[in-house]
């Protein structure tokens, strides 16, 4: 584009310079992506960029099906804030060794560039409406569609990760702590008597416990809320409190029920 | 950060890190608000450009107490993502001469960088958790909301243009069809009787005939939905169907109840 002119006079000309701003994005994310899929060692989220690898190969179909509608070549312009983007994910995973941030900063890296395509399609389906080009909005609204149900696999695939971590945590306090008779009838499979089982990751502990799989438990959908988890943790942190097991203790620790 | 050793080692150097990206995120949106500010034309956008800038300030503030509490230094660190997303915005905003294809760029790009934001703040909440630092995922949360309802102003304001354009298109085909005796009816405020005043953006064309100020109309808060809007558009552009007054019509166009 030239940087003497005003050479975007529409409504129209908007429109089409962010669908071929939008176009070179995705097929630079098409480019990226084998490597994010390579460098990932988590399965969930090596398994989620290879579905969206698929998927982004069918987004810049729609992208060209938009252009064919709309009666203007298929062509990429230079988009310096994707290009930003992929230099900036390419930086940071460069720096790191440890597997597990390495995950955390790619699934990170991820959820930045879904975010741009987000914005971007919203922007530009509300330009198609307002062109007129309902017929146009609806195919770009697919891509919005899967960009959004991307971004939320991202987001459950760190809550996992956070839950099983604080599952981890919480099963070494109680092996380590007073509680280890609450660890063993967990281990047991004993149900606890009394309480209010919804107050901590009960089933999720459970389950880590008796299978020794806890990638598997996780991966099942044994997935509660990230607050409820934190909140147990508190509670098993804090001398005198064991509502674990969801059995009433006395301020030592010890179990009334054990 | 050098590029030949491997400076992020934690999961903590990674939230320091990215906490380092969006400090000086916000600092560069700081810079380039003012400028946004200056070219919007558009009312209701100048003053959500207003709005941000100040809230803006406030968030700059709470990532340096998120510094503060982690006891670390507060300092940006280079951002190529944010620096492509503003570099992009000022290149389109330079081609552009036209006011309301201007506004409409600024408003796209405005929520590029709204998303990029949202993007990293619910990433640096997640790793916050991660590292048992609640603490400082609620400070974060309040920047990520605010975030969250600048770009669903954004949307809004959007929204409200295209049921301004819809509406202004629906009157003018009104006044130059068959069906003048349905405006010259809105104008006068007779009600109309029968059917169903939900199928139509009934208020805000009303309102808008009436005042002749649409703006003052959009401004009041009448924001029927653009389905709506559009559907009622196709209706009102289809010979032989008038559902804008609500008042059945026949397969001419004449009213029934003219």
């Amino acid at each position: 584009m030239g940087l003497f002119s005003k050479d975007i006079k529409t409504m129209n000309d908007l429109f089409v310079h962010t669908l071929r701003d939008i176009y070179y994005a995705e097929n630079q994310i098409l480019k990226a992506l084998p490597e994010m899929i390579e460098k990932a060692t988590d399965a969930q989220l090596k398994q989620a960029f290879q579905s969206h690898l698929a998927e982004t190969k069918n987004q810049v179909k729609r992208v060209e099906q938009v252009f064919q509608m709309h009666g203007v070549e298929a062509k990429g312009i230079d988009c310096p804030a994707i290009d930003g983007i992929i230099e900036e994910a390419d930086d940071v995973a460069g720096e790191i060794a440890d597997k597990e941030v390495l995950n955390a900063a790619l699934a990170g890296a991820a959820q930045a560039v879904e975010h741009y395509e987000i914005a971007r399609y919203g922007t530009l389906i509300a330009w198609a409406k307002q062109l007129g080009r309902n017929d146009c909005a609806s195919v770009l609204q697919k891509n919005l569609d899967e960009e959004k149900a991307a971004d939320k696999k991202l987001t459950e695939i760190a809550e996992a990760r956070l839950n099983f971590r604080a599952a981890e945590l919480i099963a070494g306090l109680l092996a380590k702590t007073a509680h280890a008779d609450t660890l063993a009838r967990l281990r047991s499979g004993v149900p606890a008597s009394g309480g209010d089982p919804s107050r901590v990751p009960f089933r999720l502990i459970r389950t880590w416990l008796i299978t020794d799989q806890p990638d598997r438990a996780v991966r099942a959908g044994v997935h509660p809320r990230s607050r409820d988890v934190f909140s147990a943790r508190r509670r098993a942190s804090t001398p005198g409190r064991c509502d674990i097991t969801s059995a009433p203790c006395g301020r030592d620790g010890s179990s009334r029920t054990g």
